[in-house]
């Protein structure tokens, strides 16, 4: 502790929000270089490695083979797939001394379809599973929390590649099983949930999340065992309703209803229903947006959805990937007067409302593609805007009077829902991505032209699966699952080390006996940090020791004239005297069980 | 062998030219993704983490600490230290999403200097020496021969830290014995050679050189011990010789004589010696010359040297670092009329060419830095240029007829020329740059103002060391010194794996043999490839093992049947019998010993 590098600060560092990323700045695991880039210190390398080596150990048993590409990598394979554009300002992009385009890269698909395209040419070479433990770049928006959301950061990422779909079914599945394993040894809860497969593409998809309040992804789980992450998340289409004794539409006047509060309140007002009254949920809400394609095209659409729920950004984006979304502006609005503000209708929108020969992608760009919700089914009766000011009609029935250009996962999702597959209500939660395992399909082998020759002698594109474990971010996780108001709390197999040996008081004595625990700790195969500052007073020093997280603590004090050292456990905060001459093979039988546990 | 991912190739790459570049590519260790960037495969990635152990084991031994810096790194620390413009193109550089400048580090010396001024504040905490074991990134003009000069590249880099010049010495010393340690267990020759500092600023640094003909880099050597890299061989000094006697000095014709050689047959022909013929050392070679600096401004300069050698811009751009320099064109020579192309003379050069009050770095751009010989000592008699076409200047004495602006080490260093040091004369050879060890002294703690307080209490600028080894160019280097004409030959520190176990043949019982001899050498501890492959030729299989160059070769074959397999010792040849009973114990104990030796 008198060499090691490393200062422990009292005060939180001023950009750090939550708990993993203030302890670990405090406790001298890592430092911030720039926003969202770390340097790890001798403490947090320690910790990394041990979470690195644990990934290693499984995606070996499992059949990996490892290898390792270049960060720094040319444009063209990207270009080939379409992602040097789709991924947008997320790409760190470069250019090298003779003007030729570089990305840093955020994953590598292209890179390892084309190596087995290099190297492989039969079905009988498959199936194949390579991976890779590296430096993986982001320039993220928002990069927040340390390293759970950083702009360089390590990866493990897998590519499984097989002759057909069965095959990869299997190695899917065995990347599935090695993942719960990692979780499993690294004492990392998890959620498996089902998921978008978003700008990677491909088929199936399943996040591993991390439930924890600081996460920024949000998943459902139902009682009967269905979850996902909200933006995978569908909703249950109601059966189409019969409109043939529906009354015809009414346009009504309904001064000062800009919104839907004041749309049910003057509804309920000036036209109640007999049955019941008029609920939110009668109405229907049409949200005008901007979306923006990876060119940095931007076109306004709207979307339709039951006036009880808003529209959700985060499912809307992943539905339109890889377009990014936000809310139209007022000039948007402007340049579109037959959108109304508050007054927006179904009537003015979709097929129904263009002139004829004008379809939706034709040269007219005044066509805004008009998106229901699922639950807008034909036969559904509506109060919406009349597309005049002040006015709402009634009775709108959809499929009647209207028709969407299609339909959008757009609603906001909210406890209680029911799950798709009818498993019950659904509970939200949220959680931080801690691995995502794709089934991706054909889709790089065939933009990379990765062939092999099938069992028949004929060229065949092969089927890939991609597997992805954020590595640092799981070392900020283990922080944030594993602390208290003192510190961090290591499980002992990620723990830097096993023990923090605790001198105190000025006795020579006392430090003599602690030299020699520490050495015998060390001999026996007990990872130690032995804290020998003679000058500093024993408080500060558990206050350090608790501070690192060392799941044991050796006091070695005054107790020692009696024979007795003092034993703490970390997670528990229980502490019991231990003869001095028992210490070493008390606590290495104790590390080593828990080691084996 | 059936399963690895690896493809041996019978044909040499069409870019490799030195044969670790070949070789490597062919048996699948690693495989190029752009010029200078390199993937790893399987194979590759095993003799890189060996490499990297070794050298981790013996910082680990020093007293280094490990951390890890980021790759992506602000401009800011480098700015301050001018390196992000001295470093030229060969600096990555991008810009982030918000338009903040950033770049790929070429190695960390700001990063360090500034994470121990965060951390520490007193001379107690000294001496410091912490490492990483990272990726680099240099836009090379002209990466080659594979991992020996890469863009991408990895290197371990160390830095110390001391309050004083003492301290330093001891921590340099303390690295150098680390990297003599590393590179003998690695079982790579070098030679440690003084060395200029070069970009990295700092007073006195080393490297260690591999001597190896494909080596970019020259140095010397001299019977009593002196070594040197050729940037940074000085010319001893030859005695100032007594001019009182010498003869005024003359201009003669002599037409056609642009070149040494045909001056020195004119004036042996016009204007003989008595005492002997005239040489080409006895004329004076002015060359013009031009310096760009890293803000791209671009200056002519000539240098007076011996006209028997000729100017070696290594060294000129060594002497003049951070500046490149190339011949001038004929442009250059135009803009300044005064140089007289084939003619060109020291008198109208020099301070005392200039009109009164025009000094170098005036506002006259006109003035070029007239730089000479350490040779050219004052008394030193010269036939060279008169600065009039077909003239010439006899008996030209320096210091009396002529001065430079200053003294540059420029001459090529010639096998023969004596040591500084009065060793004795220097042989050259080639090798190339494998460690590189610098004493920084206070240039980045001042330019970062890394100060700590002293035992007085007083602030203290901190003494710096930074200590770097090419852990890939490492890789290759073994490679390109273990090797034959069937490939491979690793030394058994850093194989990929200690035995190869080939089956030959196509009965069953010798596949079940050799794999249970793989198991139990495994279970040994020895490091196994079993080449399974059914349907291979033997001769196929044989040649593959050789190429992959693991240090033992155990063939099973038609000798099973008579209770003998046989054992092949890849560096020497040789082949023995060895009882199938007797075979794991045999190798296990020769692998065994071997690693220990």
């Amino acid at each position: 502790m008198s060499t090691i590098f490393l200062r422990t600060l009292r005060e939180n560092p001023a950009d750090a929000e939550v708990a993993s990323h203030q302890l670990l700045v405090r406790a001298g695991y890592i430092r911030r270089a720039a926003p969202g880039i770390y340097t790890w210190l001798p403490l947090g390398l320690k910790v990394l490695a041990k979470v690195e080596q644990i990934v290693r150990e499984e995606m070996d048993a499992a059949g990996g083979q490892e290898v390792h590409f270049p960060a720094l990598l040319p444009r063209e394979p990207y270009e080939a797939t379409g992602r040097w554009d789709e991924y947008g300002p997320n790409l760190f992009r470069l250019k090298d001394r003779k003007q030729g385009d570089y990305l840093l890269a955020p994953t590598h698909e292209e890179m390892f379809t084309l190596l087995v395209k290099d190297l492989y040419s039969s079905y009988k070479d498959l199936p194949l599973t390579i991976y890779q433990i590296q430096t993986k770049y982001r320039d993220e928006a928002r990069p927040r929390a340390g390293l759970l959301r950083g702009r360089e950061f390590i990866m493990k990422d897998s590519y499984s590649f097989d002759i057909d779909d069965e095959g990869l079914d299997v190695s899917y599945a065995a990347q599935r099983a090695a993942y719960i394993r990692i979780f499993e040894r690294l004492g990392l809860e998890y959620v498996i949930v089902q998921a978008q497969s978003g700008a990677m593409g491909g088929s199936k998809s399943e996040e591993f999340l991390s439930p924890t309040e600081v996460g920024e992804d949000t998943f459902v789980r139902s009682p009967g065992g269905y979850s996902a992450n909200v933006e995978a998340v569908t909703t249950p289409v109601p059966d189409a309703i019969d409109w043939s004794d529906a009354p015809a539409a009414h346009v009504e006047d309904t001064p000062d209803t800009p919104t839907i509060e004041t749309l049910v309140a003057a509804a309920n007002a000036a036209h109640p229903r007999e049955d019941r009254p008029w609920t939110a949920a009668d109405t229907l809400k049409n949200v005008v947006l901007a979306a923006t394609n990876p060119a940095g095209e931007r076109g306004l659409l709207v979307i339709g959805v039951p006036g009880d729920r808003d529209v959700d950004l985060t499912r809307v984006e992943a539905a339109l990937s890889p377009a990014t979304v936000e809310a139209a502006n007022e000039d948007d609005l402007k340049a579109h007067p037959e959108l109304v503000k508050g007054y927006i209708g179904p009537e003015a929108l979709g097929p129904q409302a263009r002139p004829e020969g004008v379809e939706l992608d034709s040269e007219d760009d005044t066509a805004i593609p008009y998106l229901l919700d699922p639950r807008v089914v034909p036969g559904t009766r509506w109060i919406t805007g009349a597309n005049v000011h002040g006015k709402h009609v009634f009775d709108l029935v959809a499929g009647r009077d209207f028709v969407g250009d299609g339909v959008i996962e757009a609603a906001d999702v909210r406890a209680g829902d029911p799950a798709p597959d009818g498993s019950g209500p659904l509970e939200l939660a949220r959680g931080v991505e801690i691995g995502h395992i794709f089934q991706l399909g054909r889709k790089y082998a065939a933009a990379l032209d990765l062939k092999v020759l099938d069992v028949n002698g004929k060229q065949q594109v092969v089927t890939m699966g991609s597997y992805g474990i954020g590595v640092t971010r799981a070392v900020a996780l283990l922080a944030e699952n594993n602390h208290d108001d003192l510190g961090l709390v290591w499980p002992i197999q990620v723990a830097p080390f096993h023990v923090q040996v605790v001198a105190t008081g000025k006795d020579q004595a006392v430090f003599d006996a602690a030299q020699e625990l520490a050495a015998g700790l060390e001999a026996a195969g007990v990872e130690v940090l032995y804290d020998d500052r003679p000058k500093v007073s024993p408080g500060v020093k558990f206050k350090d020791a608790e501070l690192l997280g060392a799941p044991y603590i050796l006091v070695v004090g005054r107790g020692l004239a009696d024979g007795e050292v003092e034993l703490k456990t970390r997670a528990s905060g229980a502490s019991e005297n231990v003869p001095v001459a028992d210490a070493v093979a008390e606590l290495s039988r104790r590390v080593a069980e828990a080691l084996a546990a």
